[in-house]
């Protein structure tokens, strides 16, 4: 079978890194699952916005939807306001083709320095499940009295049962299949008691249905100190929208570095095409330099070619890094501050160990 | 001049750690400025909750008024609801008694073992400046078909220039008072854009004032990496409501313990009483050992003895902590998981450096 899927690179080192997700998940479907990966090239982002006064075509959304998944690398630029950048073509594609599942993967692999003292390749060994289509990112709000020293900004977060349900859910059968079995669903209901409130609802709710998951609520201020306390006591790890975010740039932190961050953007109905980013972002100090971490993308990839059913091809993509990882040879700057290795020594590397 | 002090020791390890805090306290005050504490003690907690239907007397925050600090343990209990032990008490406080300045410092004592690699004492030593009185804790929000699968949950932040502007403004105050004059303003502005906008506003118009401060605007998912990454460039960090409560519990943990964690309450206008608490809470589990980490309500002392004008005295109890820490004799187990000293020990200690 073909695949057909959309890349847009976006901006900064978003173009750099892509290229080599490409590579590493072309070599790997051929060679594990014998599958084709159709490639269609978008060129969206602040460069099309200044000719165009858009991130994408007027029919681009349309477009869109005759792929099977999308490959994303970042956006976002200096010169243009986020309300442009982000706000017209990430946030919205997340809420369109209604990618409820945001999947962040946290892994401590060998070969890799972790900031925190005494841990083991492994340790860190975790899967954030974030809610990607509402709560305190809903486009919901105003202000009041706008310029004045009166002004009065409200912002709501909205929370459904129907949305909540269907993220917690969705992380309970993920923690079904993975050995330890455990589930962790953040909450601040102590002090926002509406939003946080229903969150917690569902969740005593839906736990129910899950008897074989071990699982605790957990403050959002008290996950923030246990990634660092104890990292290794998470397994899966469910979140709001808002909690999610600040929580899988901080699992990123403890397990190394941003630069391994991958993550899927998931319509587990398969109406509309799945999303594939790294965590991290257009990174425009870096950009041009052909030294950003390409790894992120490669893992994000992976996860793609796990939602296209194509599980072996996706192992052999995460083998891969973690050898290049563990042997150490090719270490670009966010690993090894000393390194002179290029973006491409690493998407050789991996290439080459596929 | 005698300085009356009110203090509620709440539930847990409230009213055993802040026994301590007051002895310290104390000792400092006689000992540096000669000053007279005269404390009152009221009983209110989840035990008076259970007799009384509630967490103070009808007339408890008329009471409190005639105080110029409170100094707080914590409230929280299992067996009763958030709903009535926070939200009757503890958050009421700070925002009845326009408690807007919420400050909590972290630092890396000498003798605290960190969790991250390559850091000397001294190299975490930031002032978090946590907006305290609106922003996401508003107690703004609702439901609607509650109980059915078509529930909705709104739950809004409330954000007013004023509000921004008084805490933005103690914030630059503080980092020109110290050496490194550095500020960092918390946002997330680029998903919510109403809220943190205004936020941003307030501060890219604020800062103008404080041309010798050196500041940046940092989102809130780099800042939760950057705390793992490189606490020791941060000096003085402005937050939300909100995004304060998260990252001062991750300062604390990579600062070495929650259990040496402060906060000061502040009313700078002194129109009502500030309030002193550990950032800890009840710690349910090991309430009644006897083994809680007392110098956390002792440090959030100090901060009272400063509010109170007796600096010379607030710096003595920091004093008697950073030896009592750097000997490393006393440890309680928060600090040495092998230690086998209590409470006691710890506020003897302090109390004999003092
Ligand atoms: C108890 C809770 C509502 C409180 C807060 O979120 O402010 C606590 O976490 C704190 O940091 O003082
Ligand atoms: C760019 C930004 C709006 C986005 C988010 O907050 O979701 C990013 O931080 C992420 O984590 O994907």
């Amino acid at each position: 079978a073909v695949h057909k899927i959309a890349v847009i690179g976006g901006d900064g080192i978003g173009p750099e890194v892509i290229e080599h997700a490409i590579r590493a998940a072309e070599a790997a479907a051929r060679k594990y699952d014998g599958a084709e990966l159709q490639w269609t090239r978008l060129p969206w982002s602040t460069a099309y916005y200044k000719q165009h006064g858009r991130m994408l075509p007027a029919d681009g959304w349309e477009q869109l939807t005759a792929y099977e998944a999308i490959l994303f690398g970042a956006v976002g630029d200096p010169s243009v306001p986020d309300k442009v950048t982000v706000h017209e073509l990430l946030l919205p594609m997340r809420r369109k083709y209604d990618q409820y599942v945001n999947l962040r993967p946290a892994y401590l692999f060998a070969g890799v320095d972790c900031p925190l003292k005494n841990k083991k390749p492994g340790d860190i060994d975790m899967l954030v499940y974030r809610e990607n289509t509402e709560g305190e990112y809903a486009p919901v709000g105003g202000n009041l009295y706008p310029g004045t020293e009166n002004q009065i900004a409200v912002q709501t977060g909205v929370f459904t049962w129907k949305g909540c349900e269907r993220i917690l859910r969705a992380a309970f059968e993920a923690a079904q299949k993975r050995p330890r079995k455990k589930l962790t669903s953040i909450t601040k209901s102590n002090a926002q008691v509406y939003g946080l409130g229903l969150w917690d609802d569902v969740y005593n709710a839906v736990r129910k249905d899950y008897p074989d998951v071990t699982s605790n609520s957990l403050l959002v201020d008290a996950a923030a100190m246990d990634f660092v306390r104890q990292p290794e006591v998470f397994d899966v790890v469910v979140a709001s929208n808002l909690f999610g975010d600040i929580l899988t740039d901080l699992s990123a932190a403890v397990a190394g570095s941003i630069g391994l961050a991958s993550s899927a953007n998931i319509n587990p109905t398969k109406k509309f095409p799945s999303m594939f980013e790294p965590v991290h972002g257009s990174a425009p100090d870096i950009a041009g330099k052909g030294i950003a971490n390409p790894l992120a993308a490669v893992l994000s990839a992976a996860l793609m070619l796990d939602h296209l059913g194509l599980a072996k091809s996706a192992q052999g993509v995460r083998d891969a890094v973690a050898k290049v990882l563990a042997e150490g040879k090719v270490r670009t700057r966010d690993l090894d501050k000393t390194s002179t290795h290029t973006t491409t020594d690493m998407g050789d590397a991996v290439v080459a160990a596929v």
